[in-house]
Formats: structure tokens, C-alpha cells, sequence
């Protein structure tokens, strides 16, 4: 079967920044606005009124935010585009709404925001302390029970490498495979706040999530760092802890080879 | 001349977090939502009803933010308080206000949250980049323009020791003398955030905000460095540059010695 002739377009890839309060999450629903919808509204009065459909690297749920999102858009052959032009561009039409493109880079139409990109960063901000948020609200998961990070990080390490993770996968997963492979989850505390990075290939549905809600039964002293390993191999997700809030997570790059942000 | 009796009250410290987006400042005004009036309101709800005032260290202005001021207020002495009980009961009663008591610990009436501080820490903070702000709007300045951040750290150590401020003080500056000594002024550039750290034992009014707006004026190639130690002998505020907007400056901590938060 030949496939149709696609059409005549140029792709553009561009890395975002958004809050995610102000949204359903990043793709289209019902129920209220999402990423998507601010991205692709904005590209469509860019190219007068014309439709333009977005990629992207990661659907994030609502409530979590990214420093380093990154999406491919496909605009009209016939215009005439520059990076700064669709940044700036974007960046007009998207106001009021949180989010903002940081570079827009042009792409050839085999690259592709999703399936070209072979690493995700996370970042889960937790805030252990007693008083409420003033400055960080919905942007920190605040912990009022004392953690202990150094715990956290013994426990995180059992979770690295190549594991069946469906103990720390959520129901709705709709990924086909509940392997992966962790290549990184650090715990590091700074003063009150502290820091869980994670990166692998790719994260199964709330995977993040609940590995830090995991963790932080452990740096509360709720669970011995051994029980998360117990936890994993169970496969399971009865077997883990509770999924940690979107508040404090925080996709913060993707990665490509090449990348054509880095070129 | 004797003085009249003090009446009987129990005097507590508290260490406050707030963002200034949603206040006109710290000091009560007719316009509009201070810090104070929310902190003395819910420090009256915890006293019944009687009234209680608040002596801050810093007047922070409308939209600067705070991660560690500090003020005193006095509760009638028939109260019986705790530090977790006085932190806790002035939190629930600031919601939904985004004010935070971090602190709270009882002091002796000798103690004065402004005129027992020696020390004053503030920050400010530039996002540096051409993209719009998505997550901390209101929270950095913006500057698209490419900052050199080597460049204003030259210029700041210009201002250091003990000088006349007037080229960096407030027409509006209600301080009896310009004469201020800058103990650290330090310029970081983190990616494409430049961080500004300022110290001393106090500040005139707008100073730090209008040495921030000169240093961007370096950073971005219009002045020398050497001109910032002219406009600072100078002693007259056209001499010097614009002031920095309110987004980016943050009150992160009041020195005392002893620290009641420390002790």
C-alpha cells in the first residue's frame, strides 16, 4: 500500500516552557484548556487561521510543569519563517497563558518530537517543612513530616536500570511494554527543599510520581529504603507507595541525537 | 519625663515568606492588600479579637517578595503560647493570602525585629533570555538583551564599603543620612539566570533595586564598569541608572546577634 503524499509543510521544533496550574495538562480535553490547545491556537493566528497540529515529546498531566518541553509543529510550505519570527511569533499570540517558547528551531519532516527523542528529564521539587507555601504553592509538594534524603537516595538506588515497573505504573498506562530503563534518580537535599532528578529513555504514565511517593515513605521513616526494592519486584502497584502530587514535577529536557537545539 | 507603663504582652518573632505579586507592599495602605494588615489580622483572629501590631525589619515595596523577613508582634501576655501553636494558627488564618510564618519564637520586650537587626540579605534575580516568562512571571526581571555577567560583577565591587548612596537612593528615601556601608554586592550568572546578592546592615530606600538597574546597564554593554564608580562619587540619582523592577528582589534574610531563630 503506497502511502498518501504528505503536505507540503515546514517543521519546526520548539522548546517550551509552561505552568502547569493554569492547565488540564498538555493535551486536548473537554473538560478545559491544555498546553496543546494555547501552542496550536497560537501557531494557527501565525499562520492566518490556517490549522497547525503539534507533537510532543511528553504529554504531561495537569498541575505538572516543564522548563524544557520540547514539540514539533508542521506550518504551511508557502510561509515564510525564521527561528525568531515563530518564537516571538508564538510568544505574542500564546499571552496571557503560561507558556512560552524558549527557541524554535526548523526540523526535516523525518525528525519528530516523540519518536526521535531518546531521553526524558524530570525534576520533582519537594519542600520539607513545617509552614505552608507562600511563595511555591502548586509549584513544591510540601512535606511537614522531617525526610530523610540520604535515605531516599539509598532507596533510589535499587531502582535503577532495567526493571519491570509495574509497581510505579498508573492503571490507565497505555504503554504496551512495562519495561524501562532508569538511568538516573537523585536525591539531593538544599536546605529545606529537596531535589529528585530522574532520567531514563522514556517514564511509564505517573512513573515519577510514584517513585517519589514511594521515596518519601521511606525519607519519613514509614519504610526501610530494602522494602522499595521489595516494591519493584513485586510488579504490583499495590505494592508501592501513593503517587506523589503534579505540584513539584517539573519536565525539564528532552534529549535528541542530534539535538537540533544544540546542532 | 517618665514613661507610661508598658501594658503586659508576650513578644514573638516570626519568619515570613511572601509573594509580593499580591500586595502593596509590606505597610499598610488605603490602596489596596498589604503583608501587614494580613498578618496583624489573623494575629488578632488568634488574640479573640483584641488587637495586635507588628514592627517588621524590612518595608519591602509593592510586588518584592520576601523568604525571610522578619518581624515582632505582641500578644497580650494572658495568652498561652507556643511557637508551633503561634506559626500554625497565623497560617490557617492567612489563607488563602500567600503568606507564610516559616518561624515563630518567643523574644523579651528589649528585642526589636528593626532595630535589633544588624544585617539585611537580599536577592535579585534575572532571567536572561529572548523567550517570555511562563513559570516565574512576576517573580525575575526579563531582560532579552544578552547580559555580561562578568562584566557587572567588575562594576559591583565598585559600590562596595562604606559610601554616600545618594546616586542610588529614592527621591522618596526617608533615611536621615546616604551614607550606607554594602558589605557584599556578588553577581552569578546559573544558565540563563544572573543571580545579584546584597548585604549590609541596612539599605536606603530603592537602593538595592537601583544598583541592580545601573549593573544591567553594564551587563549589557552601554556602560563601562569604571562609570558605575563615577555615578556612585557622583552623589546625585540622574548619575546613576533606571530602577530595577520590584518581580525580581526577594528579602532572604535579617541578621540578628544573638539569632532568636538560631540561638
Amino acid at each position: 500500500m503506497d502511502e498518501a503524499p504528505e503536505p507540503a509543510v515546514s517543521r519546526w521544533a520548539v522548546q517550551i516552557e509552561y505552568d502547569g496550574r493554569s492547565f488540564v495538562g498538555w493535551q486536548r480535553q473537554a473538560s478545559g484548556l491544555s498546553v496543546q490547545q494555547v501552542l496550536e491556537d497560537a501557531a494557527g493566528r501565525l499562520a492566518a487561521g490556517r490549522t497547525v497540529t503539534s507533537i510532543t515529546a511528553g504529554r504531561t498531566d495537569a498541575g505538572v510543569h516543564a522548563t524544557g518541553q520540547v514539540a514539533h509543529l508542521d506550518f504551511p510550505e508557502d510561509m515564510m519563517l525564521t527561528g525568531s519570527k515563530v518564537r516571538d511569533a508564538l510568544n505574542f499570540h500564546m499571552k496571557p497563558h503560561p507558556v512560552a517558547i524558549l527557541h524554535a528551531v526548523p526540523v526535516d519532516r523525518a525528525w519528530n518530537a516523540r519518536f526521535s527523542a531518546n531521553r526524558r528529564f524530570y525534576r520533582y521539587r519537594i519542600v520539607n517543612r513545617r509552614g505552608r507555601l507562600a511563595l511555591d504553592q502548586g509549584r513544591v509538594w510540601l512535606v511537614k513530616r522531617s525526610l530523610d534524603a540520604d535515605a531516599m537516595a539509598v532507596a533510589a538506588r535499587q531502582l535503577l536500570g532495567r526493571h519491570d515497573f509495574t509497581s510505579f505504573r498508573a492503571s490507565a498506562c497505555q504503554a504496551r511494554s512495562p519495561l524501562r530503563t532508569l538511568d538516573r534518580l537523585a536525591v539531593t537535599r538544599l536546605g529545606e527543599e529537596i531535589v529528585i532528578e530522574a532520567e531514563a529513555r522514556s517514564f511509564l504514565h505517573h512513573q515519577v510520581r510514584n517513585m517519589v511517593g514511594t521515596l518519601k515513605l521511606v525519607g519519613e521513616g514509614t519504610w526501610s529504603p530494602a522494602r522499595v526494592g521489595d516494591a519493584l519486584r513485586a510488579c504490583d502497584r499495590r505494592a508501592a507507595g501513593p503517587t506523589a502530587p503534579p505540584d513539584g514535577l517539573y519536565l525539564t529536557g528532552v534529549g535528541y541525537d542530534p539535538d537540533p537545539f544544540n546542532p
